[in-house]
């Protein structure tokens, strides 16, 4: 038996066609399409479509099978980085959309342009929609997994085996939500921002967000664009500490509650009609025995991880998608081509201990960083050494760096205008358009009216 | 090896502590206190405490390790029929409180008297908190259960093996939630009665309960009670059909919704600041294999359980309360008596088709039923039937099937007084006292205010 045939013999196992999950299929197809013989693969993925994270949902707490909502979403939500930053580097934005869009674009273009890609092959047919994974177990001696599957459509249960698999069911879906003194006496709406489904609901009231990343921030300002009377950001370490306009303020941690009043770390104290919890997500892997869970809080590197995706105790289990991300599409497609490379058995590991060393090593340069700067280029750093063993198109990361170092300074300067800047595709030299419409007047985030929004009003009739 | 020492070889898994639960184990030390031998037993709880549906917790979504919540519990939730209709007969309220008290006691009040039954032994010591069953497999030649367990708190997996399993997790905790059409378009809060919490956050808005059971009848009334503008409840098939007071109506069926506006079967329409779904549960067993999975909708008598409760393919498998219910507590407590006869083998079940004999007389007989008077005397039959093979001491069931009718018409009478009215215990012949407050005044649920509230106002210096 040579190799080629050994290889269809293996069976791939994906759990999740979010982007991790999509690139992993896109991978393969792209060996595919050059005539390559490919393992079987299967993708599981539990909603009823794509997108994962990207798939937006008006259900909150369970899905319409009972079980635990994956997304994270709401309406209006805008790219909170520069599509330039994330771009495709085998799929631009201009292959999609065949004219310059502005670099922040909403939820549903950016669904429009990750599925753009997958729907120009046949990853459809790889994936099992409305299939949940209750459990896998290893077995030592056939080396394979079993997975017990779920198909909620039927209410049927059944195991498969599998030679790896690839876990990309992501880790923004499980909140984390802890316990204030007192919460349970607020009257008003408690939730974590993984309910939160939009800032209609906010309007005129006065919220209290806890919280100090990327959620507290992003909700505050939508909050506050669509009329909030006030957005109060609790922060437990540090405030973001943007130049927040009238409306917007940051003050230390909650101490407790008593009824609809918070208490402050500072002595302050005030009233607030609504609690959104911005305090994180948990790595949860419910699916997994604990000894092939990933264990970790959200970081750049999480530990166990060797090229931060292959589980160093057994590498046949590859995580896609685990770190905190600056970088996110561009580094689920390296780190997707990578474990395709191991599983077409094109890449040899180094043995457990050497893995080990790398890993420790790449923690040791984790810990001494100190600024977001250095964060982005530790992330930069981590995606070039990927790329090195791949063939994945490459693409200027110096270039990118300095976009997100950018970024970063528009956010400062700004925060209520950063999404009106434009920036320069690494992948095609195109350089963004200008939005046809200011970020904080522009209150519809459908596909149309970003992209001819403003001729169409004067073309359809009343 | 005689029968006992057989039977103490043999292990018991219960999952869940709620009332079900917390019956299985107290028939089991029913025994133990007469000095029997009794099997080892382990419950499964994955909260923190026991009362399952009756444990209120402020969290929505998942908890705080991530798993779906459980409960589906609000505040200030009073007894929605007589507590005369679920007394313990082997633990009277009496016997808890040494005191009579009103009929509609509040969540408080019903939590400490479950508790107060199970305190008195060492059941606290069967249960292993925080702990959720991932997954259950039968093996046909061991005739054992395998449970693959996950420690919340230690986030550590491991597996036990069984003899029974008793399935306690009750139904009302996955949602059912249909999709209408537009309603992500609606800008307010959208929630399944599971996620209702309290009417504080409702108070001044027109809210939408779309469903016509318990869920809407109490929301409705308690947001009502609680200051909303206004309640619509909107029905499938029937209206509840009370003499509802101004300010709450029924309307025919949502057909869609257009941003905030809802428009219904009759052609009307009107706006609403939020909407509640009230639209029933899934009885959900993800973690058992779908051969062994109890698929039902809510009703009287489920299908392919012998006597209610034996899994008739395979009867080591026990479910607990998985009916629709008019009687709960002194149910739960006739089924675990009789499942416990079986597990110590004092009790032999006919054969399979003799069972499936059985099942259909009574799913003959549930098909007939026409009104809820029936449904009553239906379940009131089932358990008289349950009753006749158990030393569970018996009580009186006409007289509460007679109260069941009396609560019924009360409803009807006045929906908004119903819950002053008084019983008479069947279990220790003690007549209610009426409530210091009004039910529609009394806005406090609190224990302390409930057994001592007038007074104790008085007592207190300022």
């Amino acid at each position: 038996m040579d190799n080629k045939e050994n290889l269809q013999n293996k069976r791939i196992g994906i759990i999740g066609a979010g982007p991790s999950g999509l690139a992993q299929i896109r991978a393969f197809e792209a060996l595919k399409e050059r005539g390559e013989n490919i393992p079987e693969i299967v993708c599981f993925e539990k909603q009823s479509n794509w997108g994962g994270m990207w798939n937006y949902s008006w259900r909150t707490g369970v899905g319409k099978y009972g079980e635990p909502i994956h997304g994270s979403m709401y309406k209006y939500l805008w790219s909170n980085g520069p599509k330039e930053c994330l771009e495709f580097s085998d799929y631009s934005f201009d292959d999609h959309f065949e004219k310059a869009i502005s670099s922040y674009p909403p939820r549903p273009v950016l669904f429009d342009y990750i599925e753009g890609r997958i729907k120009k092959s046949n990853a459809r047919e790889y994936i099992r929609f409305d299939t949940t994974v209750r459990w896998v177990s290893y077995d030592e001696d056939t080396r394979k997994f079993t997975i017990v599957l779920d198909d909620l459509k039927i209410n049927k249960t059944y195991s498969e085996e599998f030679d790896y698999l690839v876990v990309a069911s992501g880790h923004f879906s499980t909140p984390n939500m802890p316990y204030f003194k007192g919460i349970e006496t607020f009257s008003g709406n408690v939730m974590h921002a993984h309910d939160f489904r939009g800032a209609d609901q906010f309007k005129d009231r006065n919220i209290l967000l806890i919280g100090s990343s990327y959620s507290a921030e992003d909700i505050g300002i939508q909050c506050y664009k669509h009329g909030a009377a006030s957005v109060t950001l609790s922060y437990r370490s540090n405030p973001i500490g943007h130049d927040w306009p009238q409306g917007i303020k940051e003050v230390p941690l909650v101490t407790h509650f008593d009824g609809d009043t918070a208490f402050f770390k500072d002595g302050t104290s005030e009233d607030y009609d609504a609690v959104i919890m911005c305090t994180g997500y948990q790595h949860k892997f419910p699916f997994l025995p604990d000894e092939l869970r990933l264990k970790t809080k959200n970081n750049l590197y999480p530990d166990n991880l060797y090229k931060g995706i292959f589980y160093n105790n057994l590498p046949q289990l590859i995580y896609l998608g685990m770190q905190d991300q600056y970088y996110t599409f561009n580094m689920f497609d390296t780190q997707a081509w990578l474990a395709r490379d191991f599983m077409m058995e094109r890449l040899e590991l180094p043995s457990e201990g050497e893995r080990r060393v790398d890993i420790d090593t790449w923690l040791d340069r984790n810990s001494k960083l100190q600024s977001s700067f250095d964060d982005v280029d530790f992330q930069t750093y981590y995606i070039k050494d990927l790329l090195s063993f791949t063939d994945y198109p490459h693409f200027n990361l110096d270039k990118i760096a300095a976009m997100f170092k950018e970024w970063l300074q528009d956010k400062e300067e700004n925060i209520l205008t950063y999404r009106d800047k434009t920036y320069q595709s690494v992948v095609t030299g195109t350089m963004a358009e200008a939005h046809h419409t200011d970020w904080m007047d522009e209150l519809d985030d459908s596909k149309e009216r970003y992209l001819y929004g403003a001729e169409e009003e004067e073309l359809i009739p009343e």
